[in-house]
């Protein structure tokens, strides 16, 4: 290997490395977490890029035009990227196209793209005379994406579970009170989730016990949301039957008349739902949780004790600490850890699917463990 | 006034805001958290310094010594410190002696100690000709202090509970499992805190289920501690003998055969335990806390969900959310939310003492509030 092949090799590696940095600061939901850095032919940084959130530029797309931006031409240039190019016109064009056009020489990329109507994207590269490398870093970049993926290939939603809890995991205290348990900065957040979400679900006892709008208002002061910000849809799952006078209903209303988990997803997802954010109560939650499709949890603990009351996740099955599945801080989007007016907000995320809780260390029989 | 008095007295007012920031850095405990900032006469910082918990030097010889290092001349200068120098030989020399040895001609101080046998610190340095002004900030630095001034003036060891649950607010699952709920990074940072309590106590149940030594070991690895490193008691409370077998007993083991915990710190406190670590399990934590003498919360979150299981506040008697005490994030003594490995650790103090909970918005009756 030649001075120069191997110092541009470094540069690649290095480059996939910041790829999946970057890929990280996006939103999941919807679409994978996706990055991109776009080399010169000699290795230099041209432009980064990363996807955030469905409805925004793929990440190369957005590498090309930060190296526009800086005033770099990105013809004879490899770009690299955590996830392979798109061959498929959403709301975005194919990136294949993008990168064929932009006279990109070299792609490498790390995971394979397992969304059936957008892959493609190396072979039709390839076809256009453009150098296609995959696998680098395969194994960082579908750990990143792994609940996505396993909700692309079940075709169901992404499920996003959001959760406010008193610090003891209470969603109501004994006499059923529970608003406010968080704070203004914690709710205006709650209401972001909703707008990034294609549709937010509750159940029957939400719905009754709340009325809930579910509509994403701006910030803390409850302001009306701006046309258009809002989820596209407000769901209410359960048998019960949605009073005529219930806040809920309007434009974009939908009754999922079912307590069947695996159902409710696969109706959303007919209806073009690729993003559900659940937010409870406690019963959907448990719900959800069990049927294993939670991919990520939003949970905000505000610092109040309340002893007794509603639990957060009631019924999960679960009977000792080693059959309980570990969740794990989620940095992708922002700190998994943050403070938020008097409150914490917790992003987590499940173990991988299908895969078995930890072995937790049990001490011997015969010998107390030392505490 | 002059130019020059002006400036000296606005050195002063910065000055005393710095000590109240440097006052949090210390830890909570058998003393008070308590800064200084030593002033020149022309109002330069001649040297800064705060209290870092029992046993350690207080704030004022910290800012004189600092002084020293930096090779600046306490002579003529002014000790700016929140709390009133204290009069007492404990296990450091009396504050106002140290003051008037070292030649500060001018004390400004925060709050009035209110620890009998340490005050008159200020009435000493007067009649040393020390001039001497009280009550600047005075509120800010009691609000810093008010749980610990509860304690003093009951007459009882100031208590830190600690507990570690799950993210829903068990600590142990259905089968009672509960080893280990978090992981050694929080395990180690609770071996800490019993380090600087001077006793340590669980309940009966705890010690028929878990058979803990309580003492305080190094790290994660849980290899022994240093002599004299762990608390100075081992407390169990509870009517139930403790079996003679018991990892707790050896030196330094107290039975309290009681459930009364107002008569627990009446005689902890009697054999000098200013600072006393209650470790649970539940029904001990929320004794504690229904007696409204938890002065602090440390809370290791694990991010698993059980569903059910022990909870962790069991029968406080809170009815509603809007009688709930609302607890806030306390930074003294290092941030108040940390990521410690794979857990989350909050450090919570309650409500002023005495203070009602704070209301709480409730929607109208007739018009469902939308949420
Ligand atoms: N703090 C929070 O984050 C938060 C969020 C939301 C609600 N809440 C509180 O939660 C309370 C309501 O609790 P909840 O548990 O009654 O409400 P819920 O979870 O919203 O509704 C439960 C109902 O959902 C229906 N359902 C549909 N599929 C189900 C399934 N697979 N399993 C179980 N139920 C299913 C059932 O109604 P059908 O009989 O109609 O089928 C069930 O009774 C209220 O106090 C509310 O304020 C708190
Ligand atoms: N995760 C954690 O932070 C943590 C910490 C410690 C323990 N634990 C778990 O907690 C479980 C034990 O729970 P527990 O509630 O039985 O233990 P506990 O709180 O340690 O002990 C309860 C016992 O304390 C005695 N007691 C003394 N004063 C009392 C009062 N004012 N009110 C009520 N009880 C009083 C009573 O025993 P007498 O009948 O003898 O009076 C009572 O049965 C174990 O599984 C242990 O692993 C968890």
């Amino acid at each position: 290997m030649s001075t120069t092949t191997r110092r541009v090799a470094e540069a690649e590696a290095r480059a996939m490395l910041r790829a999946l940095e970057l890929a990280g600061l996006g939103v999941r939901g919807a679409n994978p977490l996706v990055g991109a850095v776009l080399l010169a032919p000699d290795g230099t940084v041209l432009g980064e890029g990363h996807h955030r959130g469905a409805g925004t530029p793929h990440a190369e797309p957005a590498a090309l035009a930060d190296a526009g931006d800086r005033g770099h031409d990105p013809r004879g240039g490899t770009m690299v990227v955590t996830l392979e190019p798109c061959n498929h016109t959403g709301r975005t064009g194919p990136c294949s196209e993008a990168l064929i056009s932009a006279g990109v020489a070299r792609v490498v990329f790390a995971a394979d793209d397992v969304n059936g109507p957008a892959a493609g994207g190396a072979s039709r590269l390839r076809a256009a005379g453009v150098g296609c490398v995959g696998g680098v870093e395969a194994e960082a970049s579908k750990h990143l994406n792994e609940r996505w993926t396993a909700s692309v290939v079940a075709g169901r939603p992404f499920v996003t579970l959001k959760s406010a809890q008193s610090l003891d995991g209470r969603v109501a205290a004994v006499d059923g009170s529970s608003q406010w348990i968080t704070g203004p900065e914690a709710r205006a957040d709650g209401h972001r989730l909703r707008a990034l979400a294609d549709a937010v679900l509750v159940g029957s006892g939400t719905v009754r016990d709340d009325d809930p709008r579910l509509t994403a208002r701006g910030g803390a002061s409850g302001e009306e949301p701006a046309a258009g910000s809002g989820p596209a849809l407000r769901v209410a799952m359960g048998l019960t039957p949605v009073p005529s006078e219930a806040a809920i209903r309007g434009a974009g209303f939908v009754h999922l008349p079912t307590r069947d988990v695996p159902a409710a997803l696969d109706e959303l997802f007919a209806r073009g739902v690729r993003h559900l954010l659940v937010e409870g109560g406690p019963r959907i939650a448990a719900a959800f949780l069990r049927a294993g499709v939670v991919d990520e949890l939003v949970s905000y603990v505000a610092p109040v004790v309340l002893g007794d009351g509603a639990p957060a996740f009631p019924d999960l099955g679960i009977d000792s600490l080693a059959a309980a599945p570990r969740w794990s801080l989620d940095d992708a989007g922002g700190p998994a850890v943050r403070r938020l007016g008097a409150d914490v907000r917790l992003h987590l995320r499940p173990p991988p699917p299908g895969e078995q809780a930890e072995p937790v260390p049990v001490s011997d029989a015969g010998r107390p463990d030392p505490r």
